[in-house]
């Protein structure tokens, strides 16, 4: 399963689960399937592999309905990623460059969509992930890999600004971490682990580019190469941490 | 400035800066300054000194109000604690035990008084602080403590559960830690701190406190006393940094 897979890294996520293997079904899930064109179109290629439905990460109800939906046609998960994610909405939001612009809306609405969203995701999800184990994979347990950032890092964190983006990412690791802490606990068979994907070429980022270093700014394809051969190698040890496209461990 | 004045740590940081001190004034805030019994007593004893505020931090005109009346009244600042926090709620919030009991409601409401609502704060504060400085004390500069926990840190989290409160105070270290850097940049004469005041017998730690190690549950007296220490003996090189009661660092 794969959240938030309208565009950017989560549609291709889509695309190379189901390009690298011949078997195996995928669920998309995005706010507006009638409008996700990409999916639309991935669709028409894997008619019978491809199941997408609608998910609003903000409205608990969609959620709760693709996990039934889930359940009832394959009982199961073995994969979750959440890769949905906001940074700016013309004139809603616009990332922060000083405190003097720090608004309580943008601090909230960052947080209830980039934290609390994968977060309650995670937990309709549960109960299928738990049946679903490794099962069709090599792995012996399934994987939780919600998309994270290096700016939501405290420790790497020497720029300032960004103060909504920034402590919502925070906050996903430590909900990520609290998480990993009680499935390890119940010897679920899931491990969760935190990505930052680079600076990618999407539409997130796409204002925002202009001072990203030459060769910094990767492209769709090859970050989520990156991102698949972490989750495809993931060891139980690597349940709870944060990991760079590179597989290089972030601090906190 | 003490944040957060009518209770547990707030009410206690009030008292001792007081106490400590023959000089200087004291702005407590809270929500309900007729109902703050403490603060009402030691208005009592310090009528010159202790200025009461109204000041509720999930209403951004009340934090406004305040540093207009404190501009007035005084023109600066050199000292701010942000002390308000919240755990548990009756019939509203309760420490998560388990991912399954999370709620997007539980998240946001923390999340809006435990990190939100300081950052708003210094927001307005900001521009008295600059003034301040170290302005009537040993300090060259001003200090924003932010009252944080050790549950906040990911590194250290071991245990899990707890989600909102978690999670608030790790956002509340981010958005502190990137407040620290702008400051530092601007070269504003201030320094940004996050204090755990260990496990204090308060209200909010009171319905908690059955597992409490002995000799483990500290006094407000105890706590604050030590708060206050790493306060005065602050270092600029402590700019945007965590600390523990006894002055030990605390990971991310």
């Amino acid at each position: 399963m794969v959240q938030g897979a309208s565009r950017g890294i989560g549609l291709e996520f889509v695309r190379q689960l189901l390009e690298k293997n011949n078997k195996g079904h995928v669920v998309a899930t995005c706010r507006n399937p009638d409008e996700a064109v990409g999916l639309v179109e991935l669709k028409r290629k894997y008619t019978e592999r491809l199941n997408v439905l609608q998910l609003d990460i903000t409205n608990e109800s969609t959620i709760e309905a693709s996990a039934n939906s889930i359940r009832e046609k394959y009982g199961s998960l073995n994969l979750l990623i959440n890769a949905s994610g906001v940074l700016s909405i013309p004139d809603v939001l616009q990332p922060e460059t000083t405190l003097s612009k720090v608004q309580k809306s943008a601090l909230l609405l960052t947080y209830e969509i980039n934290a609390v969203g994968p977060i309650l995701v995670i937990k309709h999800m549960w109960p299928l992930l738990k049946v679903g184990g490794g099962s069709g994979t090599d792995r012996e347990f399934a994987v939780v890999a919600n998309i994270s950032a290096r700016v939501g890092s405290i420790g790497d964190n020497g720029l300032g600004g960004w103060h909504s983006y920034r402590s919502s990412k925070t906050a996903l690791n430590q909900l990520t971490k609290t998480i990993a802490v009680e499935f390890a606990r119940k010897k679920d068979p899931i491990v969760c682990i935190l990505l930052h994907p680079g600076t990618v070429d999407t539409d997130l980022s796409r204002p925002f580019q202009r001072n990203v270093p030459q060769g910094k700014l990767f492209t769709r394809e090859y970050s989520v190469q990156n991102l698949l051969n972490i989750i495809n190698n993931a060891k139980s040890s690597d349940n709870g941490k944060f990991f760079a496209w590179d597989g290089q461990p972030i601090p906190w």
